[in-house]
């Protein structure tokens, strides 16, 4: 369980109270931290105006900035950081955009956590990419997360756009699928294997299966559970039965997991739990990367392996030291 | 006055004549260089070859040239490198771009002098960034500065596409607004300061903008010159009022400016001159990220703010040592 | 177990025999490297699983594999990474990648050999780059080699999309041109120097040519080749006549030559391959930047020199180093 003893005075041995309050104090530096400013008045009234707005745009930032802290407190990340808000802010913008620019719904509101959560896993991995530079992150995590999760929308018949973005008057993107049944999950899983080497076939991706398994018991596994990962998520964001059929969304969830379960990562509890969190994240990318890619009539290959897989290297880093 | 005295041979006490000589040979390195050549004579046939063809983008060479390499010795950056003429190439090519992809017009003129000054300022930043994998910036900085300035001209009614410009032949961008008048850039300062958090209300940015004050006056007064700049330079280039109005050209000079009088820069000379000029570019930033990101239908977030901010702290440790 | 003997220096003790069974070996964990597998079974059960689906995707894995692992080979790439497939997987996929978009024919299958000597030269200069941050390249170089030349086909008319492209769907770029004469020739080529500053003239382009000259003769041939070159791989592969004539295909190779071959990398016979090599890369990169431009009404500048130039002086440190 995370250890919210956060307090800039070393409040180490603190009640439930004071350590609520020093969460509190730290979500609302995040929120001023949008404006540069270290200092929760300065949170409070940027929050209030929201408010004044839009409460339910108000909330999302809360949500956000609440969501992106934990998830940086989790990874270990710099205590006085964390402190500061400079693990909220990114996070709580995402939550505003994402309630903006998509109609609100349920599924909304789980995607602003998810969402969040990620902007502190993209955080994580400009901090140490810009490290050596001496550059700051600024709201580079805010934007790469939010353009994500909204070039995905156009790909995932359960997130619609607002009337705010400019997407909306876009041609109508593929996403109503027929019914996805288990004939989908079993096709979907063995071909998100042979489109690695984009087979659409099941005997290849059994045979690819197969060499996978020859070679490493841990890798054939974590393929599979990568190309199901990704299928289930893209089901459940309602994504095109063809394209789940297809395996789209399962090949790079397989090459993700694989590479993070083991082959790139130190095998372990941080690679497995890299692993799983990046397996669930890459269906967005990947759907991400074919929207960003269409009006050049591109396919997205295995840049969502890339870009996933990257990301989460340079992040874990923040946690090993 | 910048001083021009930057002979190689250490023409410290030179009188004038031989002081504008000595500038004259480094502008014509600078139009030699476009082609790799520290040569004075080469980059003077450079010059006589396009003025054969046209002597308006022959000069439009020379003045972008002469307005990068001004900038560069305002800089303070390497004499030796400013005197090959390395600090010239790019601002002589965006001269040329500028006056070719565009309808001739004074602004345009005015366009080729700023927009040369900041290919000083990106060069700058990427000889900085380049520096430890010892990589040239070549021509970059010319690529992406034109491109800015082009991709702008989609979203400003003052800057008119010639006919060898392939965005000639899209759609019609939406630049003719109403007329501006006094309640456009009152509600503008406002909404510039809102749509930080994405806010189009004028009491949400009236309460951010208290934020700021209650953390910060230097960041609150930042915040409004930015945003207020933001809003004149997107005028005088004949942007849509409606988005004036809604502060879309205000939030990411707002951001800026906060970020470059203080917050990421130490507070002093160097970073009021950064913020200022960073605040200038910023409306052309937005422009083109909000035309490079039409295609995908999405919306330019803080964009604009993170590519300003990190090109002009990058160049100005150029300044710094 | 792991052969080593590769190369001229390393061909002690191995009869022919073993040596191609070492290199068979390596091809096989090249395939098998695609899902991070230093296994040349599972490598082999990979390939049977395509062929089992098409027999020609199979043979192009197993030519870009080839192809791809040669060039290493003869760069001097570290051995025992060679050894391990890790200049294979590239190579293997830019092969499947190319025989899917494109329909086949025999030019296609020579932009195979090519590209997947290309991807090596992209992974070398990503291994380069991402040294320091202790990153692997994983699938980038197929990515970006392969998007490259799926760009370029809209460019190209002897390259046309399969129906699996989504550019199959869009407007038909300008490929057909009337025929070639030596009068597109002649004017191509000072037009290719002429339109480093933009100008589509002959005259320009002899004036600026002479320039070279008095600066420097070997800046001046390099010029020169790298027009022409650029220009006869653009009409080998069916650009449109009006563009080769203009020097759309000559000023970026142009550039590239003078770079490589003395300007930023120091002349001598690395530098003379890496310039012959890379002012044949250029007009792909070129018609690839002008359609990745086209969405966004954007010309292609100077951008494909710099990529080009960055990506060979990377690679060239691969062998230096």
């Amino acid at each position: 369980m995370p250890d919210l003893r956060l307090s800039a005075t070393g409040l180490e041995v603190g009640d439930d109270g004071s350590r609520l309050f020093a969460f509190a104090d730290t979500v609302l530096r995040g929120v001023g931290q949008v404006m540069f400013q270290n200092n929760s008045y300065a949170g409070l009234l940027f929050l209030v105006g929201i408010a004044c707005n839009s409460l339910a745009l108000a909330s999302a930032a809360l949500l956000g900035t609440i969501a992106s802290t934990l998830v940086a407190i989790a990874l270990g990340a710099d205590r006085q950081m964390v402190r500061n808000g400079m693990f909220g802010f990114n996070g709580g913008l995402v939550g505003i955009a994402l309630l903006y620019f998509l109609e609100p719904a349920p599924l909304v509101w789980a995607c602003v956590v998810i969402a969040a959560a990620g902007s502190t896993i993209v955080m994580a991995a400009m901090v140490i990419a810009l490290d050596a530079a001496r550059m700051p992150a600024l709201t580079a995590p805010f934007v790469l997360t939010s353009l994500c999760v909204l070039l995905a929308s156009t790909r995932f018949g359960h997130l619609q756009a607002s009337e705010f973005l400019p997407t909306a008057s876009l041609p109508e993107a593929a996403t109503v699928g027929g019914g996805v049944t288990a004939a989908t999950l079993g096709e979907g899983l063995l071909n998100g294997i042979g489109q690695v080497f984009l087979q659409d076939s099941m005997l290849a991706g059994a045979l690819v299966t197969l060499g996978l398994l020859v070679a490493s018991r841990r890798a054939c596994l974590a393929a599979l559970a990568g190309s199901f990962a990704g299928m289930l998520v893209a089901w459940g964001m309602g994504a095109a039965e063809p394209a789940i059929r297809a395996g789209a969304f399962g090949y790079n969830g397989a090459l993700v997991a694989i590479a993070l379960s083991g082959a790139v990562l130190a095998p372990g509890r941080l690679a497995t739990a890299c692993a799983v969190f990046a397996a669930l994240a890459t269906p967005f990318v990947t759907a991400a990367t074919a929207a960003a890619l269409e009006p050049f009539g591109m396919p997205a290959l295995t840049l969502p392996f890339v870009f996933v897989t990257w990301t989460f290297l340079l992040a874990s880093r923040l946690s090993i030291g």
